[in-house]
């Protein structure tokens, strides 16, 4: 089986009964996986380019868009540096979704989740997204619950018309243990050049932590859907989940069945034309 | 004399006598340049996440544009590909400049450009810029000469705003010869992978070089201020190109004096909490 394959969601899973130290579907070691990583980035950002390219006639309008949940400290940034980051910046659109501002807040919850998808031929990261409206909207009562409890419904309506306009919608939850969150915080406090990293509010959060279980084992139960399926992904290892975010976005791009779009144009025309100029 | 010392506009040189073979502050061979590459993309790296933390305390606006104008095949987007690429893409704010949609042409020319600046701690890339509007604009008559004639003091009294606000303008303008633009665009015609970026409308810019050149004299002439100074790029050699603005980039960042921003919390503190949850 495939990274992604053993990480899409099935339901029935508890997230309690997750192990975020495993790494189903790749059975090497850490170093091994660097190998892997390295040779896999390369074909990302192949595929990558060739998605960018089939949207330069302008008929083809799909796109990719990867959104990223998890606890602090779950290694989303290291995604957007290392996985992220090794495609070319041209054909990226990153957005990090923090607290609202007033503006956001004066509108609907998907309303500045809409200003940031990603145009044609584009790969768009959600660094948290609009599942932080049923995650920690839900865990710390920021709206009556008959509004969260609605988002579910409009959370799958919204991703339904993203997927019929041409998104292919690449969900991952990644999941660490609270022991290895500890680990991490404590290695932002420790180093000061990580001081700016670590928030106060983080430690409120964790105090939360069954509350937050709860919420995911919601988001996943209510919003896993066979057009725009949750990816449980292990990350106690960060070299395991940059491998599987890798691979879920490689899978999503061969989907898709890219290839250089033909020229639009004749080339021994346009030859001619250039060689006497 | 450093690279971009070396590069900087000086009032008197001729768009007509650069030699865009030139390697100006670097006297290293191809195979040189590669070592020194890698090392310097690490710096800028560094320098980039300097930047991007000393903004999250919220009091540090400071952030950095950098602006690629050239003809077309002048290497503007393995700029992107290669240096911008080399920085975490969450400090990135990337932006190419096409032809104005009627939306933006319902605007005053700077309407695009502002809404593309880099917030705080960023890095904004602009792949062509405001500067079309006093390039192929003046070239192609698209408006009329005394309205593209006052942009270049608007431009200037734009620029400075972004600098009194905090924004360190980084400008290069890549030139290539005729001959190099004519290896590229066959190059992209000899490739069925690269037809798609491929323009025919490229030939028709390329047959208006005299008249680019000029206004490309205009615009060095012109907006290259003390505050936000032309870089003059000589393109023919890649490798070269990249290191050129590899290095203005680092040289803008240094400038800036970055430092990890002190913890606005107390670290005994929060070790405490975080060590008992």
């Amino acid at each position: 089986m495939t990274i992604p394959e053993a990480l899409r969601f099935r339901a029935g899973l508890q997230v309690a009964d997750i192990d975020p130290s495993a790494t189903p579907g790749f059975d090497g070691s850490k170093a091994d996986a660097a190998a892997v990583q390295a040779a896999r980035s390369q074909r990302l950002a192949e595929l990558q380019e060739m998605l960018y390219a089939s949207s330069k006639g302008g008929d083809d309008h799909r796109s990719v868009l990867l959104v990223l949940q998890g606890m602090d400290a779950a290694g989303k940034g290291g995604i957007v540096k290392h996985v992220v980051g090794a495609v070319n910046p041209m054909g990226v659109r990153y957005t990090a979704f923090g607290k609202p501002t007033a503006e956001e807040l004066a509108h609907d919850f998907l309303w500045r989740i809409r200003r940031a998808l990603p145009p044609a031929g584009h790969i768009g990261v959600f660094d948290r997204s609009h599942y932080e409206d049923v995650l920690i909207v839900r865990v710390r009562n920021l709206v009556a619950p008959e509004v969260w409890g609605a988002r579910y419904d409009e959370i799958n309506a919204f991703e339904r018309e993203l997927v019929d306009a041409g998104t292919t919608v690449v969900k991952a939850a990644m999941f660490i243990s609270l022991d290895e969150q500890k680990e991490q915080l404590l290695e932002r406090l420790d180093d000061p050049t990580k001081h700016w990293k670590y928030n106060p509010g983080d430690i409120d959060e964790r105090l939360l932590w069954p509350q937050y279980q709860e919420a995911y084992q919601a988001v996943l139960d209510r919003t896993s859907t066979d057009y725009a399926p949750w990816h449980v992904v292990p990350a106690n290892r960060r070299w395991y989940s940059r491998l599987a975010i890798t691979e879920m976005l490689i899978e999503a791009l061969e989907g898709l069945q890219l290839s250089y779009p033909p020229a639009d144009f004749d080339v021994e025309t346009e030859r001619q034309r250039l060689l006497s100029s």
